[in-house]
């Protein structure tokens, strides 16, 4: 019996079964306040802040790493209650601008709750990565029950989703470790977000 | 200037376009409820409640023809106030039970007003047309506010929808308005809600 | 090592992978065809013929089932040469003419082989399932080369497709093999037909 | 009678109507050709040469100034011989080597003929677009006839795609023209020209 079938074979298995029916729910539900955020904003500035969305629900062979790394037993209870991003929702925005502006509406609203940022625009990471994390609370509406579930929301522009997926193509790749490669990738990211501050500023320097 | 110019280059034109956005955020929020719903249902019951879902909002002709009926000014609270089914939610579903099962899990829900029901099903209209009709207010987040929007949700079942789209086909046909075409398609309403019966036992003498 | 395993696991597991690709891309042919016809008749007759198209791609468990059955070896050539509906499309239409107005436009097409013809409609199967199968092949446009593949085309009228995803639901539950609920699911399919019949002359009333 | 109004009740309306839903055809089978190329290159090389495809149909309004400009009666003839962008397939791939490799597979077949290719990434355009263009000319399989018709295709990177969607807001905003703004804009289409570069380098030094 491998570990993946005693995730899904151990007693809990219903209870797994219903944890991830949840965590899309809360998926969908994050996914329509953004799409209602585009709707308002579209309407006010006469474009859309968001250029395209995506999610994503973690596997189980992640889910039950991720536990093990941290000594804990697959149970629902145990990953509902330590991790964060079993759900993700991605955005991606045209402008740096747009990325705030859809943090600071969606932090605003009272049914939602915020568990933690981290703005990784501010400050990439050392590879050049850079996107603003957001983990929430969301309610989802169920048959019987009103219930809170945790998402991660990625906010990152076109030009940083662009670095991104590039990044996570070499990091799966073999030989793609070495120094010169990495060097590349930083500076790519590097002409990224010059690019990205050169577009936002022209955009901002005609809608004000 | 015809009455359709008057309605979007009046003053409150501006009011408008954002009302209609708000009626789309509205139809947005009840779709991801179904959705949810769909999934924890799926979960529980191995099957689908939910055959399809499709959405509308009224035309602006639709929208000026009823508030001159009322006698009423071109205006964005006016339509607000008076009119229940600016924006609809059809849900189509394979049995009439999951009519009625998706109508309790949606009036339970917390967030939601049940504003009126009425239910073709159990008293058809007298050209044979079934639909359970309920008027809804559900909350839009939007970036400042919270507001409540009303939605009309028509829940039928594949035959009933079937049915009433024939029917209103032939509506707007020339030379329909014949007795004999009106008692044939009384007559086919009725076969289809015998079909309706007979299958729904059949599935429940199954599944229990 | 299960069959499973073994299906994918084989020397020419790139074949098969191949081979699928395949199909996808002979399943998206069959599927724009069906909705050109769709665009053009909706023109001349201001009503849609196809109400849904869903599609399917037959599961490796069925397909090794197939083969063993034939007792053939699982190979990428056995299954292109030996089973015909490893790519499936399913075409739901209103009316009972529209299933033969799509069959006929579809044949007439001069790039498609017609493989074989099976009228359930006009002579359904014991326990009372109709549609209408068209077995073809498609010229797929591939980088290099282009090369014809077979799909199997279901139509049938949205009462049809009803009756029919009962029956399914019903084959997969225990229990319900009684000869009551046979004879009862042989009534269903009598009266769906009535149905059509009468639906589909009320048309015609109308339309000519 | 406006000109536009001209174009929907001139006596050749019907005719109008049948060209426009042919495009709508031919959109269709060039989309199509990309979905089956996707599948096929994601097979070979385990990672997908496109990020997205979009369409468009040109409006009533920028056919009619067309035809004027061109000194040409507004007739459905016309249009079909004289306007080669009425239908438009825009394909985003992630890498520059991308889209000249999709448009060498899409060139090479037998059905598709090529009218002409202008290649603004080659040689870009004064204020720093870039981009591929290809009109090519392919059938639609419609009810009873096959006729080939004319798109327009344009293939971009990311980065090339983003840089236009941002000029093309700025062109129909007022107070733009600034030779400022024109500076500003040429210097970003440089550096995304160059990220486009390092970026495609950096890949094909681990994917060869």
């Amino acid at each position: 019996m491998t570990d993946n079938d005693k995730f899904f074979s151990s007693e809990n298995q219903e209870e797994l079964k219903k944890l991830m029916a949840h965590y899309r729910c809360a998926i969908m539900e994050i996914e329509t306040k953004f799409r209602v955020l585009d709707e308002e904003f579209s309407l006010r500035h006469d474009r859309n802040p968001i250029s395209s969305v995506s999610t994503r629900l973690k596997s189980r062979e992640s889910l039950l790493d991720k536990l093990q790394r941290k000594g804990l037993e697959v149970t629902a209870q145990n990953i509902e209650n330590n991790i964060n991003d079993v759900a993700g929702v991605r955005v991606i925005c045209p402008f740096t601008d747009d990325v705030y502006v859809l943090a600071r509406a969606l932090a605003r609203q009272n049914d939602i709750d915020i568990i933690r940022i981290k703005d990784y625009i501010e400050n990439p990471k050392e590879n050049g990565y850079r996107s603003l994390h957001i983990i929430v609370a969301v309610p989802i509406f169920l048959a019987n029950e009103t219930k809170k579930m945790r998402v991660e929301v990625q906010l990152r522009t076109i030009a940083m989703d662009f670095w991104a997926s590039l990044e996570h193509q070499l990091r799966y790749k073999k030989n793609t470790e070495s120094e010169e490669i990495s060097a590349e990738l930083l500076s790519c990211a590097k002409i990224s977000a010059d690019l990205d501050s050169r577009m936002n500023s022209l955009r901002s320097k005609i809608y004000g």
